[in-house]
């Protein structure tokens, strides 16, 4: 292996080379097991922490996000690789289930079947912007790809070029050096190659984050392909918190400083940025002489991640700011980093087309909605569309129960306090959403991402021999599986 | 309650009060149990076996099927709801993931996080023209998306109108009379209501079975909406089924006599009907001894399902036919039904777009393709596109591996001797496969059926009483739950 086949090729040849080369190595990857799967993926955990003093300066440069945060987000992808590597250990996504033969089943008898998930193939998956490690090469969506069976061909982001390169050669390296099959892992670069990318035949299927033309434009080609695949997106979402009138009442300013700092975060570059407050009208006042303060003392580093992703961000904030009944309660500006800025508006003003309600921003601004009662409040998320978060902030005991479901309805995770911006990964994470948040019913972080990469296979009166090991009768690497209708534990 | 309810509306206003009607039923039916779910359902397979004497003669007059064939089916279609509800008590499918929170999670503290399943809401389900009861008003599609807790507009299938409209009114009652909010259950006909029903914006997903084209038309139409929908089609199938040397030396007249048997099964009008024989060179001279009498013995019954069928079979069967190399072995005809036919070609001969492994032929006739040597075996079934089942005649012993990996790689199910025809309904069962199999990687039959209507919601940091019982601390219903990365069964 030498360091040549990490580069990421470009154009549609280039593209058809290093996916011909990731299908070839899922064959052989596929003649492995779990366990050597589980290390070749510690392998690069290991190799990401190994190489952090030369990447976040990388990263640092092209993105002008801070130390702290990038050391941050680089842990966690090392964490998120060996979580998954774990998963991939104890199989439990692989979904086995036997059915013994039963000449007495209700509907006639029945033969032997079992059925497991097997993995898709070559998989594509498009790194974003915003996260340089989190999100990118080596992200969510590649280590659950790996931990499912899968090859990985990863398109660039041309916002972190260099850090995105870096970061695939020490990737394939480490594979490499773990004895995983050449190929396995490998990138391409530009427009041409990311089309090809996802027409390729033996692309199975693609993971993308990032805008919603964008990644409609590419989910389109998904599904008109003569075979189409399953398209992962998440294109967008405004993430809307709630204030209950109690909440108000007890903590305005605590909740509005609150806010501030959430969606100014990273400069407002977050898929989760908390985009839209709902205020009770009671606390327009205290928004009024709170606001303009809290956004002038944040923290915003030295820049947004690209120059083309500010002027898109003034562009959409100030499409909102001019649309009707909006006023600026603090005006932002159009210096990189921009100082932030609050839009408001009041619910008995909003229509279903209303762009304060349908327009993402994406950088450091949001809209306040002050409601008068909860007949506004419930007609305003009733108007929303798709989303990935929604956060209610109510005091203990509340019954908000119509205004969880109004979010349950929107909304991939919901949460109670707090804000959205903060994503972990874990067995329990859900980061997707009804469209546009997400173009199908997955998530991207945590555990249960690896299930995206999969398809279920069933085979009927087999001798235990031809039977994939997690299959035959013994179950001989004690995976968790479902016998006769009764799960049994792993062992 | 009025039957007047039952009737099948048709055109765009038709089909938008049934899918309002249903979407308000949905609604009310979330806050009722899954116990009381269950219930419904089986207050349905009650009805539907109290109606046994008035359904199959009706559907044997509109299907031409026989009545022992048509009563199974009946029987297959009430076990179906009744073992599905049993997964609504139990209640798996929700996946209920509780992460509690941990100020030493590795990737820096990580809050309280609960994941389960939710219903998706109104779901389109296309009855199709070849199971009058187990895939049309209340077969598989109807049944998991009510166990999943959806509501169901039913397309009626104008094949069988009157058995359709009838039995639309029967599950309308059986869930009125059980307690069933009004509209969880409603059905519409004709093309333009299909339409409508696909692209209304209240409903979140559609499941389908029937023809490529028809199949690839609606769904296309439901990837290209504003909010791009999952489209659950099972489009068309060969069925390839692998005779090994050794077998065809050993039992060649017995696997070309069943081959007969289960290609005419049902006049030949199975999705799993095994359209394909790929049996060695040295099998040939016994095919010709042995399949123009076992064809000529078929049991045929009265006729193919509709006049428009018969003459799209045996239009597509005479493509066939008179496709390169391929020669006909034994003649069918034209008559209703039409007598079963052969048609044979060497595998040398065969390229990718060879109509022999492209053309599904709905009706009684098939391929037999020889090969030399499992060189040509291999090349031969990779041209193949996905398909619902594959299946291989071996010897007890011996190596198939090869052939069974190319089989899964293209397959939903993988059968080791017998035939496809069957497809039993239990936990383990995988009833779909890669495209044109299906449009998405799930099943449309058995119990994991159900996960194609939800889709999961994660709870942050919520008071337990905020959360579903399923998710509450206490597991007050006692499912199936992964607490802290480890599966606790249920109580």
């Amino acid at each position: 292996m030498t360091l040549a086949h990490a580069e990421a090729r470009t154009g549609s040849h280039g593209a058809d080379a290093v996916v011909r080369a990731a299908h070839a190595a899922f064959l052989a990857a596929r003649t492995r097991t779990r366990e050597e799967r589980a290390a070749w993926m510690e392998a690069v955990a290991d190799a990401l922490e190994s190489h952090r003093e030369e990447l976040v300066p990388l990263a640092m440069e092209e993105t002008h996000l801070p130390e702290a945060r990038l050391n941050g987000e680089l842990t966690r992808s090392a964490f998120q690789l060996r979580l998954l590597a774990g998963e991939a250990r104890r199989g439990e996504f692989l979904g086995a289930v036997v059915d013994h033969a039963d000449p007495d089943w209700g509907m006639g008898p029945r033969p032997d079947l079992r059925r497991m998930n097997v993995p898709l193939g070559v998989v594509g998956v498009f790194g974003a912007s915003n996260f340089p490690f989190a999100f990118s090469v080596i992200g969510g969506d590649s280590a659950s790809a790996l931990a499912a069976g899968c090859a990985v061909v990863h398109k660039l982001h041309g916002a972190h070029a260099r850090l995105a390169a870096r970061t695939a050669e020490i990737v394939v390296r480490a594979l490499a050096e773990a004895g995983a099959p050449e190929g396995l892992f490998g990138a391409v670069s530009g427009r041409e190659a990311a089309e090809a990318l996802v027409d390729h035949p033996l692309v199975k299927a693609v993971g993308f984050t990032g805008s919603e033309a964008g990644g409609r434009a590419l989910f389109d080609r998904a599904v008109a392909r003569p075979e189409p695949i399953p398209f992962y997106g998440e294109l967008g979402s405004l993430n809307p918190v709630v204030v209950t009138e109690a909440a108000c009442a007890a903590r305005a300013e605590e909740i509005l400083t609150g806010w501030i700092g959430s969606m100014t975060m990273g400069v407002g570059q977050f898929c989760t940025k908390p985009g839209l407050l709902l205020l009770p009208e009671a606390g327009a006042e205290a928004a009024a002489r709170v606001l303009p303060g809290a956004a002038s003392a944040a923290a915003l580093g030295t820049g947004m991640l690209t120059e083309s992703i500010r002027d898109g961000f003034v562009a959409n904030r100030d499409a909102v700011a001019a649309s009707a009944d909006v006023s600026v309660l603090v005006a932002g500006d159009a210096a990189n980093p921009p100082a932030p800025g609050v839009l408001t508006v009041r619910a008995a003003d909003l229509d279903e087309d209303a762009a304060a309600v349908r327009t993402e921003m994406f950088g450091p601004a949001a809209v306040l909605i002050t409601y008068a009662d909860t007949a506004e409040l419930d007609r305003v998320l009733g108007l929303l569309g798709g989303q990935l978060t929604g956060t209610i902030h109510s005091e203990d005991g509340e019954d908000v129960s119509g205004v969880l479901q109004l979010l349950q309805d929107r909304c991939g995770r919901v949460l109670r306090g707090g804000w959205p911006t903060g994503v972990t990964v874990s067995y329990a994470q859900q980061h997707g959403g009804p469209y546009p948040a997400a173009t199908q019913h997955a998530t991207s972080v945590g555990t249960a991402a690896i299930d995206r990469w999969l398809r279920p296979v069933a085979f009927q009166d087999m001798e235990d021999g031809m039977l994939p090991p997690e299959l035959q009768e013994a179950n001989p690497l004690g995976i968790a599986r479902r016998v006769d209708g009764e799960w049994q534990a792993a062992r």
